[in-house]
């Protein structure tokens, strides 16, 4: 399983990102097409994704709940445009204890029509807003076209719900919640995502406005990294969820609903990996450190092991994710190219001339070859690893950064040079974002419009498409 | 929502049941018929009971993965007891993304056959045994009668699965995961429950030999509180999950299955509740205190917020899950009410005198009236409420054990009495386990075998049923 199994990026972006999730073990194909199965390693990380969103989720008062699985098919009728969006990706029962259905079950895409049935039940009056759920769950969306973590027949992710009193309350909520996404990818994943708002052609299916999260991939590609929508009184009306305002007047909530996915794996993966297979950020790595003990015989591996099991009870006790790899039938180097392709950021060899020294010999992830190892005492090995790991933490978030700041391109006025940018980067520019505009610019470059970040200069520029004045500048990309 | 819409379990333990469960607001019906939405209080019990299994599963080297929701029909087939088990209580997709499915998909109700298939691709030789997976995930189960908690349609559970070298390492697996579960219902939930052996009849579809715990209900009826199963060769044979031993000869892997599910929620209600509602184990309750400040206006309620609130950071800061309930508007009487009600095992009522004296009321859920509630000082608050949440712990398990015992009786050679102990309670006597002796029993007392307890004085008595000899003594109820 060592590297010389993994395509290189240049020769086939894509074997090298299907290798790289193979090879370390991420997950796997299923018998069912478009399905997955998340192997242990792949399944510690979105663990630890899972616990980053979620205590930040309860820290701003959100509350999990679960909702079925199942939902009528009635209830997607309700809202036009979401049932639109979603009726050609249905997962159907119909047959349920051996018989056949009189209403057919639909296999959850998405819960907003279950669990604004739900919230019509529970909110009465302005004192029982806003209601801030949160669901960790599986959905099922019938994709053709299928890959590992990004996109996959069903995936796990969670969905939040929340109702609000007003519009402005709702849109709080949702910016809010983009912030929260941006931290954990940004100090978390060491990925520098770009907020912004989707165009009206690309914003979620039943929703007032969307926003999203878009991530720049070693390929350059752009990757949808998160949502957050703020569905407006559109599901409030579909199923009648209303409360009495103080004034004691009945009216409809304001609805918001936001979604991070299995698909962060695929992101991390994407950005941070090179030829030699993964690169966690420690703050998300199942395996922080690995120690990997070397001697060729008894004799040698006594001691060697004392100060290997030594430091891992050190490192463990203050919290580092640490393993010991005792599997002395094989080489030191096929174990090093292993914990390399498996991503571990930092790497720790002893030796029985280590031992004598009182040394021990670091490698970071980050830093290939000779460069990134250091010899260092056994004494203070504790804070220099741990100081280490923030440095990989740092390094990995600032080479994705300078990756993106070198391949976004801001452009003006210039239709044929927009055009050439995409190629092979992502384009900054002026765009009315109107649908005639966002098709003509899809057809010609085979790219969509990603967002309008709202971290930009507000001024007046002409639509790259159209030539209307506008604005409000777009960034525009290849995506998965 | 106070206690008196609750039913007295006198009058109708069933609709008691129901009531605790919806005004506790612990969960509530879904739309589609046997469905669940499990509401934020209910979740946050599932939450700590999943920590309290998760930790206990990693600690003996269990590692997390998932597998897909969807099964191929075909692959339930390939284990014959299997199939037979759960065909009449599956639901089936049968249309994706518009189109009638060539191969009919079942939303699993177990994952031995899924997961069965990926053992046969990991695992090579003897090094990768034992393979220690876990699943937390939803499953579906065509149920024509439903409770909630209890017995739903889709329910969410953790599902153990490993393989092993031996038919005795994976034995031991299960009786280890037997002893993690009864440690998790002893210490954390207080439900002393009794481990035992399931007999030929009521094993699990496709096992080799059942294991579980049987728990004792307020009603005295019985419920199946987990299970663990050994698999034997049976779907080793069926996915053709072999292995190369140390002598390079190729043997199948023995298998195991074991799981625990959000029953275990109504396990902890019918075990603890009274006719106040429910009553929480400390170590489970998503609130473990509450402090009510008392005050009739503005000028009152500015000193006891400021004990109130000094007193909630103090025991929020030492870990104690503490809820500040402000609710002016509501009555002192309804709100101590409402959180008996909900089980919070502590209260804390602080009022005006109460700060003058420099003390704060304290009452225990467990012990009903004035007798449980006393003045104590502020000042020692904090030890003295960490004391006393252990004490409701090991009361309520004082309680729980105290009751099962009184109801358990033991009984030998006399049918008679045997039927006349399960009218109202459970009966403990020599059981020679046939299906014959079995369906006897069934019929004529609508109680089945619970169990072969496998704490027991071994010896040789004759079977309650058939008056033929027999070595063991089974556990007969009425169950859940």
């Amino acid at each position: 399983m060592s590297s010389e199994f993994i395509t290189p990026r240049a020769e086939d972006y894509s074997r090298w990102y299907t290798d790289v999730v193979q090879r370390a073990d991420l997950a796997d194909y299923a018998p069912v097409r478009g399905c997955m199965i998340i192997k242990p390693y792949g399944y510690a990380l979105w663990e630890n994704i899972q616990q980053a969103l979620d205590k930040r989720f309860k820290a701003t008062g959100h509350q999990n709940a679960y909702f079925p699985l199942f939902i009528p098919e009635s209830f997607l009728n309700k809202e036009k445009e979401h049932v639109e969006g979603f009726s050609p990706e249905l997962a159907i029962v119909t047959i349920g204890g051996g018989e056949e259905l009189q209403e057919r079950l639909v296999v959850r895409p998405t819960s907003e029509t279950i669990i604004g049935y739900s919230m019509a039940k529970w909110i009465q009056s302005y004192r029982d807003l806003p209601l801030l759920l949160n669901q960790w769950a599986n959905v099922v969306r019938w994709e053709m076209r299928t890959r590992l973590f990004l996109r996959t027949m069903e995936f796990l992710w969670q969905e939040g719900h929340t109702a609000h009193a007003t519009h402005d309350d709702a849109e709080a909520e949702v910016l809010r919640i983009l912030d929260i996404y941006h931290d954990v990818y940004l100090n978390e994943a060491a990925i520098p995502g770009i907020k912004g708002r989707k165009s009206e052609q690309e914003k979620f299916a039943g929703a007032l406005r969307s926003y999203s999260i878009e991530a720049m991939m070693g390929d350059k590609r752009a990757l949808q990294a998160c949502t957050s929508h703020n569905l407006g009184q559109n599901f409030a009306r579909a199923f009648e969820i209303q409360y009495t305002d103080e004034n004691n007047v009945l009216q409809y909530v304001w609805t918001t609903s936001w979604g991070l996915s299995t698909r962060m794996i695929g992101a991390v993966i994407m950005v941070h990996g090179d030829d030699q297979g993964l690169r966690l950020p420690p703050r998300l790595a199942p395996i922080q450190v690995v120690i990997v003990p070397i001697g060729k015989n008894d004799e040698e591996r006594a001691p060697v092991m004392a100060v290997a099991e030594s430091l891992l009870a050190e490192l463990q006790a203050h919290g580092v994710r640490t393993k010991l790899d005792t599997r002395f039938e094989l080489s030191p180097g096929f174990k090093y190219n292993d914990w390399e392709m498996r991503g571990v950021p930092v790497r720790v060899e002893i030796g029985p001339r280590d031992v004598q020294n009182g040394t021990i010999a670091v490698a970071r992830r980050d830093v290939p070859g000779k460069a990134g190892k250091q010899s260092v005492p056994r004494e203070g090995a504790l804070t220099f690893i741990k100081q280490l790991l923030e440095d990989v933490q740092r390094s990995l978030l600032q080479q994705a950064t300078a990756f993106r700041d070198a391949n976004i391109h801001e452009v003006e006025g210039d239709y044929g040079k927009f055009c050439e940018i995409l190629k092979d980067g992502w384009a900054y520019t002026w765009f009315c974002g109107s649908a005639a505009c966002e098709a003509k610019i899809k057809e010609e470059n085979q790219v969509s419009s990603r967002n309008f970040p709202l971290e930009q200069v507000r001024g007046r520029g002409k639509c790259i498409a159209c030539d209307e004045e506008c604005t409000e500048r777009a960034l525009f990309a290849k995506a998965y």
